[in-house]
């Protein structure tokens, strides 16, 4: 019996989301299935976290208890012949038999790509947020810098039933670049984050850069409210980058 | 009555080609269609040339007459809300009476995208060639070399029935480059292309840098036989990037 990991690459248009689900297809289940496939296993992955439906990610990570004689790099081969197109396992390696994947996650990055311009790309369909009318990148600069640090982000979260006890996350690095005349990439690493935490960013840098929001993220921050920040940006320009341990 | 050029954005993932067709679906008559549904015109649209199944297009340029009294530069915005969310109307602007897109083309440029990695990247789905294996780039642009300038390309496409009688071609510039770690962007600018030329240039490079074809690009362009050339690179890695006037 071995502690296996997974980075997992996926294109989450077409599912309800990581987590497995009654009557939706997820990524979870299929992964599930191709291991039960290769493997004999009905196992239970356990993700850094869920991702909603519509988020990509370029590198989840995921563990479970192999009982196969396949040799660990190889499991990844093998488990890709049974996935659909639209997930890839980039690396498959043993662990330390204690690994989890959700509770041992130091940091996390996430990248959010913006397509600021007139006339979208219909090559990059369900992978950006689309939008017109020149976004001020100097501004979402400026405003993020107060995102960064120990806070809490009560404003910038989504209200739910098993919401955590404590809302004080500590974003590390926060970084807003643009890749070309319309492509604008903002890259947030944090110890952890919240329920729609960086759509809720995104979308409320988004607002104040263009002058819907009057208010600052410091005067956002310190309301405490998610009524004080902007939208949610879409799910379509959401991707999961790493998981550091 | 206004002659209409328009440049296009399309993913060719989902059509037979840019060229209308019995039974199948292609870019052109998705286009017309549009145009017909907002200026009650039926329409020949001129391409500056076609693109095969798969291909996709950046910057392909066409042309039509359009008798209605929509502004140029709003048929654009008009057409798009008719069309599949795979192709855009990029700009739509009023030419000369005279401009043909096919036959005023001057230059071309040609995007091709490789994936050289070992899993691909299922983000990247239909829109590269996905290549296991280092590819050796250094021999691949010392080969590239060779391209460059007028020469008879017989060696490099797919011979037809309509077949052009002069297979000379001059290629003005022809870059290969490391985007980063696995993407590999050619970009190949000529006076014209032949049927497939470009595709069995970059499967051509490949198999040279890979060894599988011991002969170098000067022999083979002089043996003017196709049988000499490599494979024809997949049409899902394929740009159609801009059209020059």
């Amino acid at each position: 019996m071995r502690n296996i990991a997974l980075t997992i690459e996926y294109d989450g248009s077409n599912y309800s989301g990581w987590q497995r689900q009654d009557n939706s297809s997820s990524i979870q289940e299929e992964i599930e299935k191709a291991i039960y496939l290769i493997t004999g296993n009905s196992v239970n992955l356990i993700a850094s976290g869920r991702t909603d439906s519509g988020v990509h990610a370029l590198g989840q990570v995921a563990n479970y208890i192999d009982s196969s004689t396949i040799p660990s790099d190889r499991l990844k081969y093998a488990i890709n012949t049974k996935l659909p197109a639209d997930i890839s396992i980039k690396n498959s390696y043993e662990v330390d038999k204690n690994f989890n994947a959700r509770y041992d996650a130091k940091r996390k990055t996430y990248l959010y790509i913006i397509e600021n311009i007139d006339v979208k790309n219909p090559l990059l369909l369900r992978r950006t947020m689309h939008i017109r009318g020149k976004v001020d990148i100097d501004k979402m600069v400026e405003q993020s810098r107060y995102l960064v640090g120990t806070h809490d982000f009560t404003s910038f979260y989504k209200i739910e039933k098993n919401n955590p006890k404590n809302p004080t996350r500590t974003i590390y690095d926060l970084q807003i670049k643009k890749f070309n005349d319309s492509i604008i990439f903002i890259e947030i690493t944090a110890d952890g984050f919240l329920y729609n935490m960086v759509r809720i960013i995104v979308g409320t840098l988004v607002d104040i850069s263009k002058g819907k929001i009057k208010s600052d993220i410091k005067s956002i921050l310190s309301a405490k409210d998610r009524a004080f920040a902007g939208i949610t940006a879409q799910s379509s320009g959401l991707y999961l980058k790493n998981v550091e341990y």
